[in-house]
This record gives C-alpha cells, structure tokens and sequence, in this order.
C-alpha cells in the first residue's frame, strides 16, 4: 500500500492528504436540512449529513489527491450511526480509488492490538468464513505501550500489505509534556522515532517502509533531526492551515527524492468556504472551494519544495 | 460515578472488575453454533454469540462485583454488528447497576478529544435533540498527547459526573520501552502520574478523584511509589491472574482505607471454564465457572488485603 501511496503522490504531484473530520459545524446548512427533512433529527440525519457532505467533498477532489484521513472520532461521536457513515466513506474513497489513512491512533497490547488491526486493516474469522470490516488501507497508532502494542499491527500489515503511521510528535502545543522531555540527553520523540525505523525495518515497500510516522507540521527544525533519523520512513504531518504550518515549514520533512512526507488539512480544507478567502464560493458550493483550497496547497507545498532545492 | 464506584466496592467487599473481553475462541461451542443457526455464519452471528456470552457472564456474577470493564477492541473487530453488541453489552450493564469502564483507550487532540469524550462519555446535538450514544461510566484514555488530550475528556467528565482511567504504567512486557526510561533521574511513569494527580485535583468526588490512572498489576514496587504520587487517584490495575499478578502483589495499589484500586481480571473470569481448576463445570455451564473465579477473585485480594494489616 506504500508503493500505492507513492505512486498516487507522483501522479498528482501532490502530496497531500485530505483530512474528512466532519463537525456538524462545517457542514452547510442546506445538507442538514435535507437530512434532517428525510430522517427527522435523528442520529441517522446527522450521519446522513455528514456522509453527504463528505461525498460533495470526495467528488470534487478526488482527481486531484493521492488519499483522505477520515478522524473516527468525528464518527464515533454519532455512535453506531456515525460510524456507518464513516464506513460508508472509506468504501466510497476506495470506488474513487483514494488511499485510506483511519486516523482512529488506536493502541492496546498483544491480542487487543491485533483485534484493532483485524477491525481496521484486516478480515476477521467467523465460522468458515472471513469478513473485512473498516477496512482503512493504514491506521495511524499510538506507541505509548512499546513493542507489544505495535507488533500485533505491523503483523496484520504484512498479511495485508497495509501500513501505519506511528505517532511520534504531535502537532498540539502540549505535546512537549511528555513528547519533549530528555532521555539520555535526546527528547522521547528521538527514541520514538528510532523505534518506528526499527519497526519498519523488515516491512518494505520498493523504496519506503510500509510502517510510517506521524510529525507535525508545527515544528519545521524537528522535521530535518527526525527525516535522518528515520530515512526510509513516510511522515504524515498534521498541523497544515487551520494549526498554523506553511508549505515553507514542510521542506525538510522531505527527502531528496522530493517523496518521504504527506502533508494532512482538514479544516482548511473541508471547511474552507467559511474563510474569508473562499467566501466568493458561497455556502452552497462549498465543495468547490474545498477543491480551490486543495489547488492552493499543492501549488503551497510544491511552491516551497522548488524554492528548496 | 467516582463515588458510585466506591461505594458499590465497599458494598460487595470485592475492588475487582470484570473484565468483558470476549474472543470467539472464548466462547463455548453451543452458544456458537445457536448463533450461527439463527444469524448464519455472519458478523451478525458473532456478535450475537458476543452478547449470548456476555449476557450469561452478567447474569451470573453481577452481584458480586461493582462493575465490568468491556474492552471495544475486541467488538470493534467485528465492525459495526460488534459495536452494536457493545452498545448493548453496556446497557444490560446500567440495567444490573453495575458501573462500566469503558476500555477504549482513546486519546487525541482538541476537538477530537472532544469528540471521543462525546461517543463514550457524553451526549451529542443534533439540532434541537440531545442523544447519548455509547454511554460508559468511565473510558480509559492515552496520554502520549499530553494536557491537550486530556482535558476535553476531563470537561466531558465534569458534566456528565463520568470518570477516566488514563494510563500510566500498562502491565505488558514491552511497556518500558517508553514508560520506564528516565527523565530528571525519575521514569517517564513517574511524571505521566503526577500530571494525572494534576489533573484529577480539580475534579474530586468525596474521597477520590474523577481522574483515575491505570497501573498494571505486574509491577508491585511500582504500586508503592505510584501510590503515594497520586494519593487520591483511583488506579485500575489490570495483569492479574492470566497476566501472571497475584493479590499478595497488589497490596501497595490499596490506600490505608482499604480503597484506591480496582483490580481488572478478564480472561481469568470470563474464559475460567478453560482452567484445569475449573473444568469441572464444564463447557455447558462456563457462566458458572466464572462466577466461580469471582468468587475465588475476591478471597484471594481479600486475604491479601487482611494479611497486609
């Protein structure tokens, strides 16, 4: 799935993902009305509201990127009814040939952590026959809990031949608490960072690993210390737009071959008919702006890796 | 809910919490095939073969213990048949009046946050109506992403009169990776529980905090320092019996009032018609095995509490 991404990120030239966290908030108006209309305010509106607002998103984008991260948590937040919709998303992202990044940072331990991997990137056993569920093409996994947390996903990977992207920096101002303190002279995300490249050691694609790191875009001097040491590493990096990051800050989460990072905006750009800058769009067309705001990133982080070189 | 806790504890004499982590290989044969007789061998079918097992587990050891802790990964990996099993599971749950941690191990950022806390703890809006959805008492979280992570959760807490268990120190083998490497001379733990006192300070029940910690049962010494860190943090410690810890192990978990942890036993109880020791029961009536091992649960801490005076 790596090589997938990689390849998809050369034909677009783009290498940005689109983050579909849908609040209520973003969507339109009209699209929760008619929701509501058909399904009363019910949980199932809301679910309908947001699947219609992703799918508007989806069909004005999806020639133009590599890959969507859906956040479960926006689901989750519906109960059963959201997450039918977040389903509903990742099969239809896969129709539109999109790579599927479940931003669902799940983390647990021996058969707990293979039971998440079965749920988001693999099939599950029952009786004589084999079920897919969420199936997310990478999950992005928190590694609070070391080895045994981890090994359980990266085993169903090779089965699937699907990735991860490992949290090591986050893009929120407190993640320095933790994150940022010293041991043996070097921050935790150092060691973390180490551990990803090890983790990811045996599980290569053609030229990166299938096992990848999450660094946000809100500390540019770390990105150059973590690109080394994690070389054959790809980087997810949130923290893009609505969080403050540049495509400037982004150049050295890059490697010489132009590929090794895969910048996310969510807000900036699902909800970007509220800005100022698209407001000409109006509300209604919301989902073209969304396609504008994608047109002026690419040209952003493209823009910044050219000055670069 | 924090004092609910307690005092359904002091009620049943037993700080110990099932553990509803059900893997169909748990799951007897004739329940099984029921299932699948009536759903096929479907999604459906397993998470009705979930909840017949759960259900029985309930009905037999309810009223012996304060609450259960269901697991979401292991019903999330049968999608959204398995969460709905979930759902349920937690319902019969409140029916019984037992308190339900919610072992979901969340933790992001923000909004995110926001909206997990919304999916396990709280209430969300759709238009002029409130829904709760997955409803827990208590929901376990990851503290990787530091304050940002936390207090959306924490403010959910607080209207909701809900709880967390935030992880400090997991019970697996591989938990030092991280965990136990030294900061100032003192292991990462150590500070990842003093900030969990920290944010418990402003959220007291009677005698105990709302913002508990978990702390693996695998580590004694551990239970000692990590005790006096966080006087009035409830720990849940999970790692007794199939993970190896005893109630002689689990002493230093316990405050001088006899409160202050609550030991978790998953497969130990609900898996107890396995054990040569209990094999006597038979498949048929595992219910009763369990309700057993309860029993069996308690005597042991019980003893280990009275010898310790």
């Amino acid at each position: 799935m790596i090589n997938k991404l990689i390849e998809k990120i050369k034909k677009t030239n783009a290498p940005i993902v689109v983050g579909l966290d849908p609040m209520l908030s973003y969507i339109p108006k009209h699209i929760q009305e008619k929701s509501f209309s058909e399904y009363g305010e019910t949980l199932e509106g809301a679910a309908d509201a947001v699947w219609q607002f992703n799918k508007a998103i989806i069909d004005c984008t999806y020639d133009l990127i590599p890959a969507v991260k859906p956040q479960i948590a926006m689901y989750e937040q519906f109960g059963i009814e959201g997450l039918k919709a977040f389903k509903r998303t990742v099969d239809y992202c896969h129709e539109k040939d999109l790579v599927v990044i479940g931003d669902v940072k799940r983390g647990d331990i021996g058969s707990t952590s293979a039971a998440y991997a079965t749920g988001h990137l693999g099939s599950v056993q029952v009786g004589a026959k084999k079920y897919t569920l969420f199936d997310e093409d990478f999950a992005t996994v928190n590694p609070y809990l070391g080895s045994d947390g981890i090994k359980p996903f990266v085993e169903v990977c090779k089965e699937e031949k699907k990735g991860l992207f490992i949290l090591v920096k986050t893009s929120n101002p407190s993640s320095g608490e933790f994150q940022d303190r010293l041991i043996d002279g070097r921050p935790l995300y150092e060691h973390v960072g180490e551990m990803v490249a090890q983790w990811g050691e045996d599980h290569m694609g053609d030229s990166y690993s299938y096992i990848g790191a999450v660094v946000g875009a809100t500390y540019p001097e770390l990105g150059k210390v973590l690109r080394k040491i994690m070389p054959k590493t790809f980087i997810l990096v949130p923290g893009y737009g609505a969080q403050g990051g540049t495509g400037a800050d982004l150049v050295h989460y890059f490697n010489e071959d132009g590929l090794g990072a895969i910048v996310n905006s969510s807000r900036g750009i699902i909800a970007a008919y509220k800005q100022e800058k698209y407001e000409s769009f109006t509300e209604e067309h919301f989902a073209d702006a969304s396609r504008q705001a994608v047109l002026d990133m690419i040209a952003d982080i493209d823009g910044a890796l050219k000055t670069a070189k």
